[in-house]
């Protein structure tokens, strides 16, 4: 995860050393901002349109003006790939913040946004994806407004940490047994060979890869329900799986210690993994369904 | 509220313009710490005790160590006041995160935790104080975790620019109408003499003030009831207040435009005021209840 020299800030590009924050910058006293994570595939963006689309919602959410245009975001964003000579598998994080100014809950006046971008290798985390990954429960004490991609992400932090201190890979979130997501992820049920998930209300995250799975399964005849599924459904799922910018399509087959249906990633997950690399044109031998026992990678 | 020159960090004592954070810093990325406003009366801590005591207990609820034990605590928030010749009335505001490290949601690995703590002017609000204030009510949308003091604060920042908007000094906060606190205060109603606050469960912040109002009505015998009212309690209400470090004892004239009782400051707000000048040694020039009409200060 080592990350480029070269950063992109609300002005211009700096090298990453250079780039620091006065101790009175409202993401850092309030976390006061918005963010999101881009995949990245052989150099080239995957998704980009749905994440700047969804920065431009968050920020108009919480009244915070974005310092470029879109047409701007997209030409700056490939200018850091350029930058930074970027070919392989990686992400791009990028936050904004209200500005640096004076501590007042109210928003500072005449204090621009400030803006940074970063890219990062990421390498695809194959052997998960093939043998699927176990994961806690936990409940949901975030905001009501869980769209919006803020800053606030303390709850989402301290899920994770108890998901790592199981040697889990995530934390499945619900509210009173609802399931609303996962700490980073969205998260979904296969049942009868239909798909499950909580719906695209103000509670959840409206994931990128949540819509294209979306469309995987209507294009592949696969009913998909927005319809929050309980905790006690996963006993008798026949699928888990959970999806994000990192972590693609992840297969579950662990929920609190307790193996899903058999234990191995299902049929539907599969075809949701075959659909996403067709999607983000991955190379037949970079596939999870590649023949890597000569060539192990490390997750 | 201009900052003296010397902040105290997790090792030393700084000149302020040199105190920077690196851009992967878990404030800023994930609001991951905890903080505090400590009021300071005359260069004298007002309530140390309860606020280095709740510091402890916010860190300890996000697993977060305080880079000092408690007896260093005291001693270097002196030296900070020491250092900077601080003899006047202000704040002390120090905030505790997780360090700087490469972004991952979970806790990263020996990396110590940053600390900053900084002295700045904060003028009593004498003209506020007299007069009373003007509030709007807003939903509360926080967490479920309101007593851990964090830096997730973009909701409390969103309800307090709403206020401001509609020239309100705060935001009443409610659930489904019942009330919790303000946007960075707690609030109390009066009514045939006692006081009624919602109760310090985990939905709000346990106020260092809210401690002393308590006490302060036990000593003068009025009943203090910790327990919730609703928005539509408020039309009957013969008083309303609300307490903070910053705005001690705020006598609350209007809500959402509409007067509360005959819209001055009552007479059991008057008493906590005077309590609340009392137990912080304020001198009686300097009192809210001074003639000030010579001499009126700045609000």
């Amino acid at each position: 995860m080592s990350i480029k020299p070269y950063v992109l800030t609300e002005t211009e590009y700096v090298n990453q050393e250079e780039l620091t924050y006065p101790f009175e910058e409202r993401g850092l006293q309030f976390g006061d901002g918005v963010y999101e994570v881009i995949r990245v595939y052989h150099g080239e963006y995957y998704l980009i349109e749905e994440h700047v689309e969804r920065l431009y919602r968050s920020a108009a959410a919480i009244k915070l003006e974005v310092p470029y245009t879109k047409e701007d975001m997209y030409k700056r964003l490939d200018q850091l790939l350029q930058l930074n000579a970027f070919t392989g598998d990686g992400k791009v994080y990028l936050q904004i913040t209200r500005g640096s100014a004076p501590r007042d809950h109210a928003f500072p006046k005449g204090v621009g946004a400030n803006l940074y971008a970063y890219v990062s290798d990421v390498p695809r985390k194959l052997d998960l994806m093939e043998e699927g990954i176990s994961t806690i429960t936990e409940p949901d004490v975030r905001w009501d407004l869980c769209y919006i991609k803020s800053l606030n992400l303390l709850p989402n932090v301290m899920a994770k940490q108890t998901a790592t201190e199981h040697n889990c890979f995530e934390a499945i979130l619900h509210k009173d047994g609802k399931v609303t997501e996962c700490s980073s992820s969205n998260v979904y049920l296969v049942k009868d060979g239909a798909i499950y998930t909580h719906p695209a209300t103000k509670n959840i995250l409206h994931g990128c890869v949540r819509i294209r799975i979306e469309a995987f399964a209507n294009e592949a005849g696969v009913p998909f329900h927005e319809e929050a599924f309980h905790l006690e459904d996963i006993t008798e799922a026949d699928e888990l799986f959970l999806t994000s910018s990192t972590a693609e399509v992840m297969p579950i087959v662990n929920v609190d210690g307790k193996t899903v249906a058999n234990g191995t990633p299902g049929k539907i997950t599969r075809l949701m993994q075959q659909a996403y690399e067709k999607d983000a044109g991955i190379p037949e031998d970079a596939s999870i369904f590649a023949d890597r026992s000569k060539n192990k990678s490390v997750s």
